[in-house]
């Protein structure tokens, strides 16, 4: 059976979980549209991040991979349309690590465009009640240093794709206020973003930009 | 079988669907802690939403009455702790009235307290993995009025208890980075603070305002 | 020459400034509409700000007083139409008190409204490029329980009139993507509300109120 | 005297203003730093945007040009730093053009950085009490387009600066809880803009990316 691999990460940033990680571990052997998943759970430092990706990458040949992440203070399940090749961290990532402005490959192109189904994850989503909408920035900390990174490495490997989507706080982790979203639903969101992704090959093509 | 009414809005705003309604109607008929649920849909409206309501008070003599209403762009399911007696309408009802600065009870005091365990009801709902905070305002429009008119209804009968609950968006009705909940989840929430109504005498006693 | 009292708040929450207390500062003998201002800083503590007001009350006869505080998160200038009879807080004062669901004033109304002109202060803003707007709640801190406080003690002086003021972050204290005002802006809101509240005896009757 | 391109919008997306087009107003003819500001006014209109802004740069020379727009819902003046080669209109532009996921130039970089100082032009707005950001998104729509655009013509000329700032709504266009500021506050804040683009040759070192 063939591999799809689905990372999260561990909790940063003074919180004591992160829906990502949940969603990893609840993923992992899972079988979804014939494969069987991968679920890792990768951590928020820079530099180790991409390493421990790009060794999953050798060790499971997967020919999907979707890293997702936690964004506290965003509404939806996002998944996100482009890496840029920066650093630059307005918080110490879990090593105690604060680059400011480095590019996380040297010479690298300014950005990479998920090969994700972006669109039709965000369809797929709306059409199963899942709030849901495409985001154009995966921000500068870890998620798209990993995101970058992963682009990276596939990009002379253009029959695997991948992608990141970034995920909301659960509702443990929301102050008065903030949206959040239950983690069973951000669990079938992952996985139903898996079946999109196998299933479809052309996105869809509808308007998911935004004005500003 | 004793009874509960949950009451929800028709839609209103320009919106097609509101998710009061849907709540409402999935929940009538069912029975929660050994009382069978009457689920009705109030109008839009300034005086009728509130005549409405008195009938259902004579027709079914609940012991509980919640009544449901949607607040659009909130995050949380929020018990509200407060009505307050005037009418301010930012946009028409339903049937064209827009009432300012008008008093809904002449006379009557300015505002009226929930009887509902509106801090039990946050914390189970948390306890659920659903997104939830008590209110201190439930707006000047017909959500706020029907809210008190109910409390000025019930106010020489403290054995019933009642109170309102706002909910968010449903996905559907959601701008790009509104915030929104899966109707389930909603009906979920409702089931459960009837439950939490019927088994809770005195209200737990945790901070549940806020600082503005 | 009469005098108008104006408050601000020293700082809470973990904060070394607060905008309001910047205010009165600022404001603390300017002459507007041929009253002297008395700008004057309470303690941000249950109990001592009200004491603290009431000297003030006693001590300077005012015929208009406006107190101001700082609505972390909020985007305007918003005028509060009403006080509520309970103190709920989500975090310490600045004595290290932290009240639920106590009553302000025992036996007291459940709320009493401002008898400053909101809409006209709000109308009186935004005609000067300053963002503003009515708000139906002043939160459950020591904000409500002063403006409380402040409406209860004027409650049989129907010629003196006071209310409530409050102000948005200044931008040293906001978060990324949180709202904030110069506090110049924020000088000028005030001192316009003074001036606004001198001259005017009705109100306007415009919708500021809210759906939810 | 050299000159420095101010561009702002023409409104859109059925408003009747846009503070970017009044920016651009009244900074023209405005000498900042020894240079003489020319401001003009872009059509929001795809391709034709990107076609008036290249003819400003054959007519004025500019050494330095800022294009300015509108961003509904922002608290901050956010200099963007990454220009995106895709147009994804969730709108209609002012011709009714509505591009989806069209590269913005064929075989063009994934993307282009800002060569602003976007650091140190956020870090002296805020010095003046102006709320100010790094943005990681310029948006998919007009205003990205337009951005991209300069920066493909300004490619292979590197003393030649240039880059994106979006500003928040004015207090006129803001729903009631959404962020705006003053115009003068916002004409200060591009002039700001200009003069430290002018004397700042490399760009502060200093953590303005986000966690997402």
């Amino acid at each position: 059976m063939k591999n799809v691999l689905v990372t999260g990460f561990e909790p940063f940033g003074g919180e004591t979980t992160n829906p990502s990680q949940e969603i990893a571990r609840q993923l992992n052997g899972r079988v979804i549209g014939g494969r069987r998943v991968i679920g890792r759970i990768l951590p928020c430092v820079f530099g180790a991040a991409i390493e421990e990706l790009e060794g999953y990458l050798v060790e499971f040949s997967p020919e999907l991979i979707i890293g997702v992440g936690q964004a506290g203070g965003r509404a939806e399940i996002t998944p996100e349309r482009i890496a840029i090749n920066v650093d630059d961290a307005r918080i110490a990532d879990n090593a105690g690590l604060q680059p400011i402005d480095r590019a996380i490959v040297k010479r690298g192109p300014a950005a990479y465009w998920s090969t994700l189904p972006v669109k039709a994850i965000a369809a797929a989503l709306r059409a199963k009640e899942i709030p849901a909408a495409v985001s154009q920035t995966a921000g500068t900390f870890v998620c798209n240093h990993a995101f970058y990174g992963l682009m990276h490495a596939l990009r002379k490997k253009p029959r695997i794709r991948g992608g990141f989507i970034h995920v909301p706080f659960s509702p443990a982790q929301a102050k008065k206020g903030q949206p959040s979203l239950p983690l069973e639903t951000m669990v079938e969101a992952i996985a139903t973003a898996v079946a999109v992704s196998l299933r479809t090959r052309r996105d869809l093509r509808v308007g998911e930009g935004q004005v500003s």
